[in-house]
């Protein structure tokens, strides 16, 4: 491991991408908060100052990660002139490029049995927010199309929607070098053809 | 933890389903071979007289998720008289059954970064295996509709396809009342849907 890395930005800053950098390399459980401390140059008290337990640091990752595209799709619901589909194409776009970006690829780590606790609320209350945008946005463009499901088919559907577009995360910690641009396109292209619209 | 369970089966089938059950509920690095041990009801020499370390347990249980769908896969190819089509979607079925079955929730632990070392090699290698299977029987299926594609195109569609099955693990994870046969077939027909055939 090489010591006192991530010297560019605030302390809380680069406690988040060294943890980031070493759950992603050797694990959430497999990382402690003297390892975080140590990759951010830091001296662990410093890091409490900031940071209270190792699970505040997971969490404020996943948080980061899903609060953008929540935003971006409850802002897309106020832009009306914009076809459902339209709409829920570019929630892609925007949620899959995030995923790609920055500290982001720590994403997969949501679906850790350690990442259920009352700790990790915050997270959960998010990608559960994030998948009924996505359902709504899917629902909207079914009904656009002339072909409107019942709630129980909307959220089977969502399920199958949201899996293939979490499971990009996944697909990313295991290739750095996925083509970003490419994996968007196919990934919309596979989503449009579930739902037939 | 309820001590002393599981006391059907041999010693080493008590300490794959221990380590199953432990590994869903509080992770592969918060489960240490003394709770495994302790879980399956045997002492600790026990267990090192089946596994020599913890690693080796996933891996077996990562590797008796992986080694039936591949075998299975494998026979279909010489199954000439079914169209693609067809054996592709036996596949799915066998497949997305058995992630459902008996100990195969902790198939998603094979994402994690932990599970990345030398010490997996027999996993990675069944589900690149399983994967090139999937590449196979959807190249088919495309071709057998009229549909053929390149190397290139074949290999991105079938990362979205293994990536919704994989998926499926982690919504097992998440949600042990899942309708199996409900998600067997609403995945089948998002793959069909995806591939057009």
């Amino acid at each position: 491991m090489t010591e006192h890395r991530n010297r560019a930005g605030s302390g809380r800053e680069r406690i988040l991408d060294a943890a980031a950098q070493l759950f992603a390399a050797q694990g959430y459980a497999g990382t402690s908060t003297r390892d975080i401390a140590q990759q951010a140059g830091i001296r662990q008290p410093s890091l409490y100052a900031h940071f209270s337990v190792k699970s505040e640091i997971l969490c404020e990752l996943l948080v980061e990660t899903l609060r953008p595209p929540v935003e971006y799709a409850a802002k897309l619901f106020d832009d009306t002139d914009l076809p459902a589909r339209d709409r829920l194409i570019r929630l892609l776009d925007f949620d899959i490029r995030g995923l790609f970006a920055g500290r982001r690829p720590v994403a997969v780590l949501g679906v850790l049995p350690e990442v259920r606790g009352p700790e990790f609320a915050e997270a959960h209350r998010l990608r559960n927010g994030l998948r009924e945008l996505y359902g709504r946005l899917c629902g909207d463009a079914l009904a656009a199309a002339g072909a409107p499901v019942g709630p129980d088919e909307l959220h089977r559907t969502t399920a199958i929607v949201f899996t293939l577009v979490e499971g990009i995360s996944a697909r990313r910690f295991e290739d750095p070098d996925l083509d970003v641009d490419r994996t968007i396109q196919d990934t919309t292209t596979a989503i449009l053809r579930i739902l037939g619209v």
